[in-house]
């Protein structure tokens, strides 16, 4: 990451000749590092307060650093800044806004650290904010998905193993099954955090400095849970991003597979959900069309945060210590992709407040297919029968049902007794969608009232992790 | 995963012919999944136990089934099991060794699980373990590590950015700098535990049960921290494969930077390590030729993680819920790969204990290449020069110094002083690799100093991690 | 590549210790590349010959060394060779096995030769072989689909977009979708053994030899094309494995989009076609289940090519000319992709000629959703009216059918000229799964016609990949 | 693929509401699909000719088209053209650009056609310019390899296998290795080329059309070879990227192994070779500094073709047939990514026209390590010792030049005759680096007569690749 330019100090007298302009476009990264800059200003802003502490610098000239950084954010926020690929990146673009407003001052910002170190700060800083936007984005589509899994709870719908219909379940309950996909990816992006949220300033080029910075009053500033411990691990090291990706990718992949499944209901053939007009496209003439473009979209982007994924480990792969300019190569792609991550979350929060499964539709499918057979079996296990006497006899049942072109709950009492003593009326209780799914009994098993309760705690925990009130708590000194 | 063999039970009467043999031979698992034969007993002894407790089955049969068990497990270690493709998968031949040993008692046991959820038991009891066993190997690696920097502390090297000559480290340090890497590696490993540790069984085909099942009773017995809350997820579920391949790719991609430097150090040209002639091979008429193939095999098995990885993202992709058939994809893969990335850590531990740094090479190194000049600015910056200005004051030392051919160390006084009036014989205690490296002063820098106490902090932690007393703990009582 | 051993002649003198058992161990190769043998051999076969004719050993010598080899290929045939980690690869252990049946010559034949040289030889003529047995198989999946498209070939059914119904297609049409694909993959394996079938022998360590070999000589009595051009490029190139990883992964993928298809379609909801018992498991009492395990196998199978791909990328990915042990890693993973991947050639091939499509719901279902639309407005263009107005006109019979809640085909003549004059009862003709398909009239399209042409060019095709005679050209003598 | 959009026509009387601005913003395409502009042009353009000469439209209407299309593409070219995401796609923007200039005629290009094979056909058309100019920018860089080769054709240079010094090499011969792999790129290239080069429009949505069309015609026109043979397989693929992507993913693994030859070459250390101030970076007061960026960032870039390969392959993975939206997700990536990897040839070519071989250290680089010791073996072989022999007798010569601390050139003549009576004077002829590859006999081996001839031959075939005429053969007439 040392500089490269005819102006650059890091080339006087040393190089014969200046730069290629081919080497300039080839290794310039302002055109995407831009993106940083409020993460390389709050980056300064601390390395200077710091520099002024210690003695480094004087207070006057932390005073004017600080005001020209103050400036440069301000000049930034109302797209007053001219970055210029003669400078490089973004570190050397800020430096250069900083001395026309400073002067000479400027360059002392750059004492004890490089730009190794600083473009890890920049990043560690940029990754904590967008970790912090996700985690919030994924917990707007477990809400959503909460909000219909309410709607839902009690209807019965095909649960499908090796998409053919094996058991019904709670459609709030099919619901759950991707909150708990995602309770587990903000789990994985609270670990990527964990791990990136400690300071690499002060790790300088590789080997940290001989004069007297104070990185853990840096890493108080910028709130940072702590500092490196390693400065050529700091500047050789990506993994930060590598949890990243990773964690994105897994999340693409519960995406993709809600995806898939809603592309699969809301066919013709399937019929059990409607995508709101809104939200999908279709064709002038065939009126039963209702593309799901959206749906097909998402899953098609599960690509996106694999690529970044796959990058990455290519990246990483054979290098050795310490910082080599490869990894240069690990911004533009992360930015793009993080963007159109982040933009699926949002979109499929608003497809799932618009969605609505056709109950007529998943009540008839729950009646065909002698779904309630294994519960048929069940019931007779809770009788006492073995599970193996039980199979055989729901087994038989089911053949006779096939026989007479009926469902199980509508064979005869008779029949039932003829197979098996142990049935009788109330066996019927147990059969058909609602029969089966309200007799599930296991915990986390497909009953609306355990649906019911796991919403409760859902609401719940994703009060806490917002740091809103319990309503319910709120309630309580009224018991007094 | 339901059966589809001729004797089985879940094709009598439903299909008008047996299964074709190209159909047996082709989803067949047992050839590599008898790997969770321990595991599977495990869980079908703690679900015998619950079962009992609960009543559906009686406390006599329990009894005769985890005599059964304890029969098998007894054979198994004795090599005495025949497994046959003719009953699928593990869980068919366990079941089918049970009934030859206790009769149609075996049958009771099938009560309320279902193979979907109970290969997802066996699958997180194997991880678990495996687990464990990882994160020894890593810290005995690190362990070698420590060993091999406590040994080489007070050493200067020459530490690389662009692979080219940038600062003098403590060797230590460098070596540190993985110590730190595989840290995180462990981190990792323990997030995938966390996540994985969960009981899946309860879950059954993917609705849960009517039967009134004690899942926190098999927790218990099986030493998970919980639950899994959603049977739909669980059975669909393989986070916590993809977790752990993941965190074998980190970890390998470490390894593969790791050698790679290593099989740089060891060339001819830079000539810094000696790996041991037990951990390498040569040629006959070549006597300079050490090839490091141990080293280049590991790089080279960097891949195989990664291409778990991508089998497990490219698996999962797209597939709808809940069980799919494409998941018994999920484990031959895993196995090989599991045990070749043990492998590779077990060998880089005893290649790393027999490795010599040569302490003439690197110091060599350090006198060439004006690596001091960094450390003669912040010398001049300690003393109130401002950094630009010190460090224009360096670079013409290093030209004057280039001029006559000497070493920045090997300059009169009176050369610095024409330079620099700040200068003088003080200078040059900062100047070559050992003057360097012992005036590094920021944490987590590469000064010997730092170096011993961050080894005795990483000794304490790891010897935290085994649960090992801390040999200082002992001897305070004397305070007393 | 370079010997490692106790009793290797490579390390005699120069090592001071023998290499450690871990060492022996995780180098060693003949665990896997056992499967290379009769490369192995065929390529010594070769070697000798040359070796013979050039005058680098007697002709006496060569054969003595023929008969050393076809005695170890007989032997080897017999299972009667024991190979042993001791000797590490394959080459050493027919090198060993070579000595122990004619004794000292043995060491002749290593002659300009180097096990850098000889893996690629080895490698290159197992993959020729590996590439002519997938190209059958894959003739063989394209002969099943072309049975079954004949069947077909008239039977009109839903074709999807966005897995929505779209227009109605020949089912036979469909079905040749797939064996353009197939024959793609075809095209690109014959890429691969183009680029593969050059002989890399001769290039010895990685510069040549100073003997007076002749490459050609071995090149044409292996069948080679002819000789790689530069030695070090020999040593150092993998590239024919990638191409033959690539070339599984997308012939995986394809195989993954047709069980996808056949996956949705034997679905209750689609419910389109059937897969034989034979080939499909079961539920004892769901009748209806009929789990389509093998496609779905398949389709979890791709990810085992892909990962294949992956790990090479990651192999090669920054190798340093010329052989690095790494590529010792090129192998294991490859046999067992390569025979997973054969198995799943030969079951979609049994899977297809034992696939029954269901008519009955395959008419059903174009009579649904107004997938006639389409060519009930290009009826109109045929008669000179726009597409944009036809496509109106089209649009508004839909409306006025679904307000009815009849087919297209089904509103009264009067009702169509009411919307447009030019309608009147020859527009029936193009209405209706069969006239739509009857209907289509470019090059490629959906037209039973034009499907029966194609599966004509296609046998024709096949048959003259297989060297077989065309059955028509036989007759025509007669018609002089 | 279908529209959605408020004032589409496809969104008329089905939809009860408009898209949501979310809808709009995610699906839209048209911020990057607009590259594909002239290509979507040509492709109308021949649409509209072929619609005239069938007679689906008037002469005079295709007059008007192709004028209308004549004026966009020259607004284009000026930059004047505002698309807009209200449009969607290019397609419709083009469309719409097309009314605005020429009113209701404009509706009639699309008959016949749909986007779904028109986004096929401007993707075929893209890819072919891209893989021409690819292929010529490989060509250049093949060109600066020749020119360098012929160079250094007559140095001997250290050769490496496991990157220890094996065996002495023709510098040219080393970088014609790279030749070789280009080579192969370019016949990758090419044959992704061939397979992509046929007509996909007239597949129309998937099924063909009923309108009497003419796809030959429009083939002729925009220079297929032929046309697809199967509506359904045409909208359904995307082989064609894939073949691409794969391509580019093997030429960036020779570019990084190219550039880790180089980084390590122009290391202190190695010191083989210098990269031109021009093309590389530095430090300000490390004179020695000579970062080579542009190679790392080679090196670095190589994760970007693979990561588009592996986002093809998870978007491809078990897609139903036909058409789905996933695949808009095909070019975004596809087009920077290209991008980047023509940048990468671009600027190593001007890398290699500036870097420079140090002949001194590649000369005394030769004279340690004894690599002339296979050379001293072959010498004996020669003269009729067995090689075993001759292998023993070398590694003694080498103990002895060892324990003199000598290079085997610098033994005694009574030294070489001590150990074996056929050494003498000449034997020196053979030794050392240049003596080394001056004895290479070997076709395609290192020595440099063989590289001068390889250097001949591969100019001659680029000349042919170019369709330049060779140079000799102009000169030959003047022989008569």
């Amino acid at each position: 990451m040392a500089g490269g330019k005819k102006g650059s100090p890091s080339r006087s007298g040393v190089f014969n000749k200046p730069v290629d302009p081919l080497t300039e476009a080839f290794t310039q990264s302002i055109s995407f590092d831009r993106v940083l800059c409020k993460y390389d200003i709050a980056g300064s802003i601390a390395h200077a307060k710091m520099l002024g502490k210690v003695g480094l610098i004087k207070r006057s000239e932390e005073e004017t650093i600080l005001r020209g950084l103050a400036e440069i954010q301000s000049d930034y926020d109302e797209g007053k800044i001219n970055f210029s690929a003669e400078y490089e990146d973004i570190h050397m673009n800020v430096e250069k806004a900083l001395e026309e407003r400073i002067g000479e001052t400027a360059g002392k910002l750059h004492t004890a650290r490089s730009r190794n170190d600083q473009i890890a700060l920049d990043e560690r800083l940029w990754l904590r904010d967008e970790l912090d936007e996700i985690a919030r984005l994924i917990g707007n589509v477990q809400d959503a998905l909460l909000d219909l899994a309410t709607e839902y709870a009690n209807d019965a719908m095909p649960g499908y193993t090796h998409l053919q219909r094996a058991q019904p379940v709670s459609c709030g309950h099919y619901l759950l099954a991707y909150v708990e996909m995602f309770a587990r990816d903000k789990d994985r992006m609270s670990d990527a955090r964990r791990r990136a949220n400690v300071l690499p300033l002060g790790a300088c080029a590789l080997a940290g400095t001989s004069l007297p910075i104070d990185r853990q009053y840096v890493a108080a500033i910028l709130g940072f849970d702590g500092v490196t411990r390693n400065s050529m691990d700091t500047t050789a090291d990506r993994d930060y991003l590598l949890d990243f990706a990773y964690a994105m990718s897994v999340c693409s992949l519960h995406l993709s597979r809600m995806s898939e499944d809603f592309i699969l209901y809301s066919t013709t053939e399937f019929g059990l959900l409607e995508i709101d007009d809104a939200f999908c496209t279709g064709s002038s003439i065939m009126p039963q069309k209702r593309n799901p473009d959206i749906l097909e979209l998402i899953r098609g982007k599960t690509g996106r945060s694999i690529a970044l994924l796959s990058h990455y480990l290519i990246l990483v792969k054979g290098l050795p210590l310490t910082y080599n300019r490869d990894f240069q190569e690990d911004k533009e792609l992360l930015f793009e992709t993080t963007l159109q991550f982040k933009g699926c979350l949002q979109i499929i929060e608003a497809v799932l407040r618009n969605l609505r499964f056709r109950r007529d539709r998943m009540a008839d499918a729950c009646e065909l297919g002698y779904m309630d057979a294994t519960a048929l079996a069940e019931h007779l296990v809770r009788r006492g029968i073995p599970f193996r006497q039980a199979h055989h006899v729901a087994g038989k049942l089911v053949n006779l049902a096939v026989q007479k072109g009926v469902k199980l709950a509508d064979l005869e009492i008779e029949e039932l007794q003829s197979v098996h003593a142990l049935l009788g009326e109330e066996t019927r209780n147990v059969l058909g969608g609602k029969g089966v799914i309200g007799a599930y009994a296991s915990e986390g098993s497909a009953n609306p009232k355990f649906v019911l309760n796991a919403i409760e705690d859902w609401r719940s925990r994703l009060r806490g992790e917002r740091g809103e009130p319990d309503p319910k708590a709120k309630r309580r000194p009224s018991k007094n």
